[in-house]
């Protein structure tokens, strides 16, 4: 952990003894009463966290200093059919701990329809996964979780026209002049490939379908609504794997692998 | 399963019923005898499988007629400080995916030395777990894999040198003018980033640390021995995620994304 991640909840009561920061604090880093650590409220700021006791109980009362913005949210977001509940934990993580602004999950009609049925949207697992990832990168900040029960209602209610980098108001600021890019991955029928994609960008909206890829009728629809269709390479990969070559080629190209 | 393989010892004699790839190719394909099916030789060539017979016992009989290449190995090299095991197991199949040519392992000094003794280098889950991320490919090969003691080790034994692409061998063909890269991940003290590297390149080594990153006295080995030390952008990264990182980066500027 490098940074202690709070709930609003969760300020003015102590940190109970079974709880895993509790621990990390105690065992691993080995503080006690009087010395601070690195710290954020979920959603909020980041800053100073100060063990103030370690009650008889092994609670650990404490107090937090915060005022200090998180780092900034990478101008991406990703769209991505259903994947197995395992993977999808894993990417949910990793999104987060890349920045990633959002991330949509749809039914598609290659998709394995029982995937849609995960616990992790119900039971919280999905905000733990984001916040394993965002504590990874001393981020305070998870990304946007929407679920849909298609590609097209996704693309019939275009959620990422509420998303910040994606709102079309240039004001001055030069990066807006830039487009914002559409891409669907698609290694059975693509147009050219996103590693060769040399159209400069401020942010990137990035489709990834579930094991099976998409169908002809979803290739249709997101070629209807401006993606383009591009390949991430000649192997065919692992929906996880996939997603995060998607977003790191279109991090690399936004600049904000810089 | 995109491609079910065979060790060279499994041929002659039946698929027990209870291997993983007799229920692939019998429940998930409702493959009958008769019925054929991409198949392959771990470490030799791809084509045909065809199903002779299904036993009472549930054993499959079958048959194969290979002779196609696999794909081209990706001219890429990783040394990584050893990650946590569950996390090796991961990484280890995420390379195979990508058709990296060879992956090192190697003790670090910020390192923690109880990652070491993982089980998966002496029970056979390295060797699946590769195979699992090739099969995903529709691949053949797997990675080399070398584990050494320690960085210092590793840089005197030089194992890249024996590899197929760091090999300097000019035979005009034009790729080998281009020079192989030697790089390091640092996000700690980097002299630039890999995503801004523009040299044009046939192969990459990368070196990758452990949690805690190099020492000082790892990066001065680093350096001496010709490794550029890059940042894998501003935010810190799971070693996992930082590995897959680095590999695509690299790999998009091989070429090997296109």
């Amino acid at each position: 952990m490098n940074i202690i991640l709070f709930e609003a909840n969760e300020t003015g009561k102590p940190l109970p003894k079974g709880d895993e920061r509790t621990s990390h604090l105690l065992k691993v880093l080995h503080k006690k009463a009087g010395d601070t650590f690195e710290a954020g409220m979920v959603g909020g700021s980041r800053g100073t966290g100060r063990i103030e006791a370690v009650e008889a109980s092994g609670s650990l009362v404490f107090s937090l200093d915060l005022g200090e913005s998180p780092p900034p949210r990478v101008p991406l977001r990703l769209v991505v059919g259903f994947p197995r509940p395992i993977q999808l934990r894993r990417l949910l993580r990793d999104l987060a701990n890349l920045g990633v602004e959002g991330v949509d999950l749809v039914g598609t009609e290659l998709g394995d329809k029982s995937y849609r049925n995960t616990t992790l949207l119900t039971d919280g697992g999905a905000r733990r996964a984001f916040i394993e990832g965002a504590v990874q990168a001393r981020d305070t900040m998870l990304p946007s979780l929407e679920v849909y029960h298609s590609l097209k209602m996704w693309l019939e209610k275009r959620p990422w026209e509420r998303c910040g980098s994606f709102l079309d108001t240039p004001d001055g600021d030069a990066d807006f002049r830039l487009p914002s890019i559409l891409i669907a991955a698609d290694n059975v029928r693509p147009t050219g490939s996103l590693a060769r994609l040399d159209t400069p960008m401020r942010s990137a909206l990035i489709a990834v379908g579930s094991e099976r890829g998409w169908s002809d009728r979803e290739r249709d629809m997101l070629e209807g609504a401006g993606f383009l269709r591009l390949s991430l390479g000649p192997r065919a990969l692992r929906t996880e794997t996939a997603c995060m070559v998607a977003a790191l080629l279109a991090m690399e190209k936004i600049g904000a692998l810089d």
